[in-house]
């Protein structure tokens, strides 16, 4: 891997330090080329015209996707954001009263509202689990909570979308396979950050977006659906893609994971998503984690040297997103200041991890997300930055 | 309207003849510089960044739609296609037990399944209309039928995706107003091609996608809800956009069209779809829609000379939408004849409006579907092309 070329093919860097990829990322060229060149070409020869001449490399964007988290092809269905994958799969699961959601404090906020609203409609039972000292899921609660025999699903984030915490995933998904449970992974900030290969997390389904670590652009994500529950998985809403029509009255829901598509869709963004995930797994993203972490902990232990600043990161093994906020001075107004000094950060809102916030008596707290293609002396120049600031 | 600069600003028709607007239409050069150079700038700045610089253009675009079918801004949902659209509308209509959906033969056969799937899980009755000479909803029937007092909703496509059928939609509007009843106007054919002004027609809710005759981005569509139903609506499902958490146990659902959105999305492919809006008002859609008539009755009168043609279109007044077969062709082999000529068209698949193609014993027919940037001179090249097909 050469970090030279890599910043090179990004081409905001030259101009300013972005650390904010937890929010959205920096495109490598190739990523915006491709979806700049498609439009482009739609524009030159039709919408439907083009999407027949690059029906193969259309289809190949499921390889890529599949590639990455070492999915099968059919088991990948794209769609326009992590969060519609997430709601497409969470509201089709056929919710009863009384059945039992599983998650933690961490979770986004936006998870904790659609659990909230099958409580309110549905009388689904929402338990958070405890965590340990450091953060995560309590393993031995989670066995404990799954003897039970009760819970439905273990609906977690990998990565949440604020604190360093990285959740251990491959042992949660151990439980849930022996206690027979489903098992939701929301990898929204893990996907091109780390591994997330399904096959060791043993995940049931995963969703994620393609504008954060991936690289990819806005308004791409994707769904993974573990190929088992093709048979029984039933979508909440259905199309003439997801869908056939067989006589005047009946129809037949296709049985791959593209049953959660619609027909519709970008196929610009859709070849740039492809492009994203090939270009992160031929990196290698266990080489490009290394490099997340170590510039993760490097900014953590040079922000500790700056005056007022309070870390609140938790977790034993840490990521590359660093939350902080500094002494007497508003998130927000910290955030404009460094934006008008060529510094990307981003403000966790209380509302967006609410439940942690609570808890933990947060409000708006500053983020600082590193990406591979970030440097040691972005962060030694970051600093001096916020030293700086009125 | 100068329609030499308007054959300017669209690049494809210099090589071909787009005769495939109900597909998805050439957009003008404006479009598509839109939404390139706001991808551009996202690979420069930051997709978050990006955003915030553009906020007030990005919040204009519900004012052009708005203008466009003369709603109001809070009205207008932002979704990634038409049937994203329907589909959120739809399902979210809490339905049960024994309620009457009324529809037509000539409806998409996408909505026919989602009708089908609540019929089958809900027990929600679905009733097609008779319809009169010409192939219209017959509105006697509809008046007879809305009288009985059990009808919940009448969804129905503006203009079918084959034939040149237009829906009397003001007529049919004034009678679920009279008697009180849900309407759900599927304009993705109708917008950008003729008037859909929602005060005339009086509909509850209506979609529409950018891809088509707007001439916008595909991944784009919107929805537009009257406002005196968001009291009572409540989506299917909710995020962090759509509601606000207030505390550990309860939300808020937000109390404008935007509740059916979701937190991600392309910005740039809405700045395109905006931009499709504002150009498709200023040309003025009265004077766009009659040229679209004029070339589609053209084209009609045309093919009539061709040996073996058969038209099938329905409609008393017509629309662009031109449908016919070749005697002895199968409809996909003369497609892809006239692709190799430069020459774009469609196939209707029997599936796609499987109850009207059932009816009327039709298979897969070819559909021609013209635009204002169109000419009569085309119309003859194509004839030409088309009787010298092998």
């Amino acid at each position: 891997m050469n970090f030279e070329n890599i910043r090179k093919e990004t081409l905001g860097l030259e101009n300013l330090i972005h650390f904010n990829s937890a929010g959205s990322s920096l495109p490598p060229r190739c990523v915006t080329d491709t979806v700049v060149n498609y439009l482009v070409q739609e524009g030159q020869v039709g919408g439907y015209e083009q999407f027949e001449i690059e029906a193969n490399r259309l289809e190949f964007v499921y390889d890529q996707i599949s590639q990455l988290i070492n999915a099968n092809r059919e088991e990948i269905a794209l769609m326009e954001s992590a969060t519609r994958a997430w709601i497409s799969l969470f509201y089709s699961l056929e919710w009863k009263k009384g059945q039992v959601i599983l998650t933690s404090q961490t979770d986004y906020a936006s998870n904790f509202i659609s659990y909230l609203q099958l409580q309110k409609e549905k009388g689904v039972i929402l338990e958070v689990l405890p965590q340990s000292k450091h953060g995560e899921t309590c393993l031995q609660s989670l066995e404990n909570r799954l003897q039970k025999g009760d819970v439905k699903l273990v609906s977690l984030s990998h990565i949440p979308t604020n604190g360093g915490l990285i959740q251990p995933v491959e042992q949660v998904g151990a439980l849930t396979q022996k206690y027979n449970c489903l098992f939701l992974l929301d990898a929204c900030q893990s996907v091109g950050q780390c591994p997330t290969d399904v096959q060791k997390i043993q995940c049931d389904f995963l969703t994620a977006t393609g504008r954060k670590y991936l690289r990819g652009p806005r308004g791409t994500g994707f769904l993974y659906v573990k190929k088992k529950h093709f048979s029984w998985l039933n979508p909440f809403s259905l199309d003439l893609f997801s869908a056939n029509l067989t006589s005047k009255n009946s129809y037949e829901v296709r049985q791959d994971a593209r049953m959660f598509e619609s027909w519709e869709s970008s196929p610009a963004l859709r070849l740039g998503l492809g492009q994203a995930c090939e270009y992160a797994s031929k990196l290698g993203i266990e080489n490009t984690f290394e490099k997340i972490k170590q510039l993760g902990n490097f900014l953590r232990q040079e922000l500790q040297q700056v005056n007022g600043i309070e870390i609140h990161d938790l977790g034993k093994e840490k990521g590359g997103i660093v939350s902080f906020t500094l002494k007497n001075k508003d998130s927000l107004k910290v955030k404009k200041e460094l934006s008008q000094r060529k510094v990307n950060v981003s403000v966790s809102y209380k509302t967006s991890t609410f439940f942690d916030m609570e808890v933990r008596g947060l409000g708006d707290i500053l983020r600082a997300s590193v990406h591979y293609y970030n440097t040691e002396e972005e962060v030694l120049s970051f600093i001096e930055t916020l030293k700086g600031l009125p």
